[in-house]
């Protein structure tokens, strides 16, 4: 069988938790919480299904869990979005990005993203026929050079994948570098697929510098984000897409086909959750707690962690340890340590190696404290 | 925005249901039942909501559902399929189609598919680049014209969608038609997405004819099914696909990028729920009963039934009513009787008008008496 995708192997998401799983280690690794939703948004699904809510949704979403996104787009942003034709409900937000490079790019447009880059955009670019431009975010601060941006733009350019809060570096986009990016996109045909899943954890005051705040960004914006990584039920697989009618009706000709709808239980429960604002708008201090106590517990080791002003990823150098690669390095580490962690060469489509492993903290204390102190002995 | 499917609009099913509901019409459009699955299930995903089994599932599927499937196929079909390689847990059937074709088709491939046919192959194949060669069913039987088949094959046939039992017209392929099948394919790159959604939805007898059974073919066959349309649960969006480990393989790498994965708490539930085989073995026998009332009651109207093999879906002439086409008839019975029912025209590529409608019968007692009664009187 000839392969559309010849230089892919398995996800790394899923090689890692599957070793973690084998050798009995400590999975800091894939990104997801081992603490869930309070029970009240399983009765609320429960109830739904018992109640015969079990049939197609609308193809664009329910309609209680649309407007649930608008209210909440309005009140935290400031911005409108219609349920109607601007907001589209998705199998989560790997789905949505799926979609919307199949539904905005194809063959001869080049797209770029910012590496290291979440290991979905770049098959995803590669099935539409598009053609990836890279561009490079440098350690420490993972922060986008906009000169090496708009050196990177040509008159082909369909499409720029941003992502912040930023997976796997933890690095948070400004207001100012949102309106740089609508700077260099003015007067231009190029369209943005703006990666906003960890919208709700920012930490130390920060505000989130969503797409959407900036109207002229917006206006050619298609916004993903998750319910999932939001209310800790990253396998539940429902995120959502809010983006200008135009966009929105290409988003949904595609989305039709690909999923057709999503979990209705699912759906409505979570509309009902969401009603409890607090829910979402406490998650950054949540989410900071741990990320101290995870920085403090690692005080004590050989590892040298970088800043980490969002997400709830953190990036640490292993050079006082290891100069091995980081591929080689994270199973070393896995084996011998019993602590899973992700290399981030796997963010890189050419392997760049910076050194460099993700841990991941959306843990309980207890795992935390267990993992840092194997770490600490390391 | 350029679109990439330029002249696709919301897929019918959406655009009928949402008039359907406008008008307060009888529903019997969109293919989903007005009743649910047992209770059990759905405490049975309750417990694994509560249990915390909200995060990632494994990117091919929860290991017990991919069991669970793989006890299906061997008790029902007597075919072997290795959970581990050979089976893959979808976003439902939609997804898995179409993550299918993105996978084994590309630019220059010609994709043959049978009209009429469920209307998201079609864009799926043009997404991909894809070259769609059409081969039609004819009325009465919508049996294949082999000679018909061997014509449009060429050496750039890359991909067959075959669908038994049959969506919109209720027509059930026998051994000896996936044998044919096999005898064209032998020798030549060609592989097959074999769509069976109603494998469990046979009537007066018949044995599903599913492509596993001919091992000829089960060797370059992707077999696609729904847990949905099994279960009664259309809206939980939960499929799978089972395939030699070559397709797999191909198969999941889009999958991963696509969807990543499927519902956790769905599927365990679901997992739980096929411990008892009589919930789908008994589903043609249930349904039966369903068409032969629907037809009962409809013996009084001025509609001719076709004959009804398999499915949920049962196909009428109204030549001796109206000679409108279809799609404008669809829309004068819905307003005037109050029933709501499926243009087959929508199921060809160039609108082809056979003067046929499709009415889904997988309602209640209660509510097939009512729409029947207006048909009656129409
Ligand atoms: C879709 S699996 C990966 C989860 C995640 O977002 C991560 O670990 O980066
Ligand atoms: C995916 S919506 C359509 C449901 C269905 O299978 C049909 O009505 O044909």
């Amino acid at each position: 069988v000839p392969s559309k995708l010849p230089d892919v192997g398995t996800t790394i998401f899923t090689v890692i938790s599957r070793e973690a799983a084998e050798l009995g280690a400590l999975n800091l690794s894939q990104g997801f919480p081992d603490f869930t939703a309070g029970p009240e948004l399983f009765d609320a699904v429960a109830r739904h299904m018992h109640a015969g809510d079990n049939q197609y949704s609308p193809m664009a979403g329910q309609p209680a869990l649309r407007a649930a996104v608008s209210a909440k787009m309005a009140a935290v942003y400031g911005a409108q979005y219609d349920p109607e034709t601007e907001i589209t409900i998705t199998a989560g937000a790997t789905q949505a990005v799926y979609t919307a490079i199949t539904a905005l790019a194809g063959p001869g447009d080049e797209v770029i993203i910012f590496e290291p880059a979440f290991d979905s955009y770049l098959p995803g670019i590669r099935l539409a026929g598009a053609i990836p431009v890279f561009v490079r975010l440098e350690a420490p601060h993972f922060m986008p050079d906009w000169n090496a941006v708009a050196r990177a733009i040509t008159p082909r350019t369909r499409l720029i994948i941003t992502n912040t809060p930023h997976n796997p570096t933890g690095a948070t986009w400004s207001l100012d570098d949102q309106r740089r990016l609508a700077a260099l996109c003015d007067g231009r045909d190029i369209l943005v697929i703006s990666d906003e899943v960890y919208e709700h954890i920012m930490f130390d005051g920060r505000e989130h510098a969503s797409a959407c705040r900036v109207p002229e960004l917006a206006a050619r914006t298609l916004l993903v984000s998750s319910f999932g990584k939001t209310f800790h039920v990253t396998g539940w697989k429902v995120g959502f897409v809010c983006a200008p009618p135009s966009l929105t009706a290409e988003f949904r000709r595609v989305h039709q086909f690909n999923v057709f709808a999503v979990n209705t239980p699912c759906q409505l429960g979570l509309a009902d959750y969401m009603a409890d604002a607090s829910r979402y708008l406490d998650l950054g201090a949540f989410y900071q707690k741990k990320r101290d106590d995870f920085r403090a517990r690692m005080a004590g080791s050989r590892f040298e962690l970088l800043d980490c002003a969002g997400t709830y990823f953190q990036l640490a150098r292993y050079d006082a340890i290891s100069d091995e690669p980081d591929a080689a390095f994270v199973r070393r580490l896995m084996r011998e340590a019993g602590v899973a962690t992700i290399p981030v060469s796997a963010f890189h489509h050419d392997g760049f190696d910076a050194k460099l492993i993700r841990f991941c903290f959306a843990k309980s204390e207890a795992l935390i404290a267990q993992a840092c102190e194997r770490l600490c002995a390391y």
